[in-house]
C-alpha cells in the first residue's frame, strides 16, 4: 500500500495511491496519516477499506492537486549522519549511530520550493530513505522488534546547511531544520509493498547533473539497527520520522564543493519510493 | 497570570492558579494550553474571562489531583548549553548560543518521578528558567520582537544522562530525550506576572544538600537572544519550549562528580516559578 497526502500545504487529505494515475480518497475514512492513525494500527485498517473501493468504482485521477509529505508533521524528526561506506566516507565509521534532530516543521513535500535561508552559502542535498514509525517503542529488544515497529519508507531530501551545521554552536540542528528542509514522499510504502529494503537504489541530480548515484547496501546501520538503537536512548512515538544518511555526493563531497542557489533544480528518487523535484528559491 | 494544567498524565485539564490553595477551572474554555491556544493569542483572551471569574465563586482548592507540565507536549523541545558564567564555565564562553533538543515527550510534570535510562551510570540534574513560545517565529528582527514573541517562563529541570550525551554519537539528544527528562512547572508565569527577569534565583537541592544556586544574571545569552536567534535557524512555534541553561551546581561540576541513583531526591525552585519535587526511580 502507498500512502499519500494531496491537496494545499497544512490542509492536505490522506489517500492511497492505485498507481501513477490513480488513487483512492479515504478522507471519509483517515482524519490525517498522523500519530493517532499510526497509534491506531490505521494502515492495518485501512487496507481492508481500499481493498473494498479498489473493486469499486471509487478511484480519482490525480489532477493538478499539489502532493503533499506523505505523512502530517511529526513528533520528532531525527536523521543518522555518517551512515555509509564508500568513498567520502568517515574514517573511522562511527561506532554507534550518530543521531541528530531536525525540527518537525522542516516536513514539506516532495515538489515544494526548497528556500535557502537567509545568510546561507552553503544549502547542500542528501537523498535518503525515511523510516516512518508505526508503533509507540521504548527499549526495543532486538532489530526484530524494531522491523515490527516500521509503518513504512519514504523518500526523503534531507536539506542542510553547512555552515550552519558545524561553524554556529556545536550541534547540528541549526542547520538542518529551516523550512523547507525536508521534502519528503511523494508516498509512504509499506513494508509489505517495498520489501526488502537491503539494497535500494537512491539517486539525486542536481541542475540534471547526477550528483548522488548509491545504493542501501552500503548502509552501515540498518533502518531496524537504528529503530532499535534510538529506542534505547528516548521513546519513538507513531509517525516519527528517521532520515538513515544519505550515501556520497552531497554537495559537500565534491571538489570543489557545490552548493544551492536560487533557481537550481533537484531531483531525486529511490526504488520503491517515487521521485521528488524541488526548485530552489531565495529566503523569504 | 499563572497557567496550570491538573489531572493524570495525558489526560490534565486547563486551570489558572489564584495562589497557593486555589485555582479557577477553564477547561470549559480552553482545550489545552497546547500550540493552537498560544497561536489564537488565548493567554490574552483567557485573561478577561478570568478578571470575570475571579469575582464569582468558581474557584475551586486544589485536591490531591496531579499537577502536570504547565504545557500540552510541544512541537519542539531547545536546550542551550554552557549559558551560565561563573565556575565551572566552558572557556572560552560560547560565541553564539550552544543549542541542542530533547525528544518533546521528555516533558512530563514537576512532581513526577524521574526514572534512571537503562543502563544509565550518570543521570544528572539541571533546574533552568525556560522560555515558552507565543507566536510563531522567523527571522525575528530584533530582540525586542523576540520578547514580545514569548508567552511566559517556567521552571524545568533538564534532566540528562552525561555519558548518553558526550559518549555514544556526537549529538547531545541522546542524553536529553529519555522519558521523565524534563520535569516542567508547576506553573507558566505570563511575562507581566513575572516581571523582569534578569536576576531570578534558581536553586536545586540533590537529596536535601544544596548543590546549586544560581542567578539569571549569570546567563550569557538573555531569553530574547536566545528566541531571536534561534529564529535565524528554525521556525519556533507557538507553545514551543526552549531551556535556557543552568548555573554551575549539576552533578557533573562537582569533584567527585555525583550521579542520581534510585531513592534519590531533586527539589528546586526559581523566584516567581514555583518549585518542584522529584523522587528518582529505576528505569521500567
Amino acid at each position: 500500500m502507498q500512502l499519500m497526502r494531496i491537496g494545499p500545504s497544512g490542509d492536505e487529505r490522506p489517500v492511497v495511491r492505485v498507481d501513477e494515475h490513480t488513487y483512492i480518497d479515504v478522507s471519509d475514512l483517515v482524519e490525517d496519516y498522523n500519530e493517532a492513525f499510526f497509534a491506531a494500527g490505521g494502515p492495518r485498517l485501512l487496507r481492508e477499506a481500499v481493498t473494498a473501493r479498489r473493486a469499486s468504482e471509487a478511484i480519482h485521477r490525480f489532477g493538478t492537486d499539489r502532493i503533499g509529505a506523505p505523512i502530517a508533521r511529526p513528533h520528532q524528526i531525527l536523521g543518522v549522519g555518517a551512515n555509509y561506506r564508500g568513498p567520502g566516507t568517515h574514517a573511522p565509521p562511527p561506532r554507534e549511530p550518530l543521531v541528530f534532530s531536525k525540527a518537525p516543521n522542516s516536513l514539506c513535500g516532495p515538489y515544494d520550493p526548497v528556500r535557502v535561508p537567509r545568510g546561507s552559502t552553503q544549502t547542500d542535498w542528501e537523498v535518503e530513505l525515511g523510516i516512518v514509525i508505526g508503533t509507540r517503542s521504548h527499549c526495543l529488544a532486538d532489530d526484530a522488534a524494531a522491523t515490527a515497529a516500521i509503518a513504512g519508507y519514504v523518500l526523503v531530501n534531507d536539506i542542510t546547511e553547512r555552515s550552519f551545521q558545524k561553524e554556529r554552536g556545536g550541534q547540528w540542528l541549526k542547520g538542518k531544520s529551516a523550512p523547507t528542509f525536508n521534502p519528503c514522499g511523494p508516498w509512504l510504502a509499506t513494508p509489505d509493498e517495498l520489501g526488502d529494503t537491503s539494497d535500494l537504489r537512491l539517486w539525486l541530480d542536481h541542475n540534471g547533473t547526477r550528483r548522488q548515484d548509491g545504493t542501501t547496501a552500503d548502509i552501515i546501520f540498518s533502518p531496524a539497527h537504528v529503530v532499535h538503537h534510538l529506542s534505547q536512548f528516548m521513546v519513538l512515538e507513531p509517525g516519527d520520522l528517521i532520515n538513515t544518511g544519505t550515501p556520497f555526493g552531497a554537495g559537500k563531497d565534491l571538489n570543489p564543493p557545490q552548493y544551492l542557489s536560487p533557481g537550481d533544480t533537484l531531483t531525486c528518487g529511490g526504488d520503491g519510493l517515487g521521485s521528488q523535484h524541488q526548485t530552489v528559491t531565495a529566503a523569504l
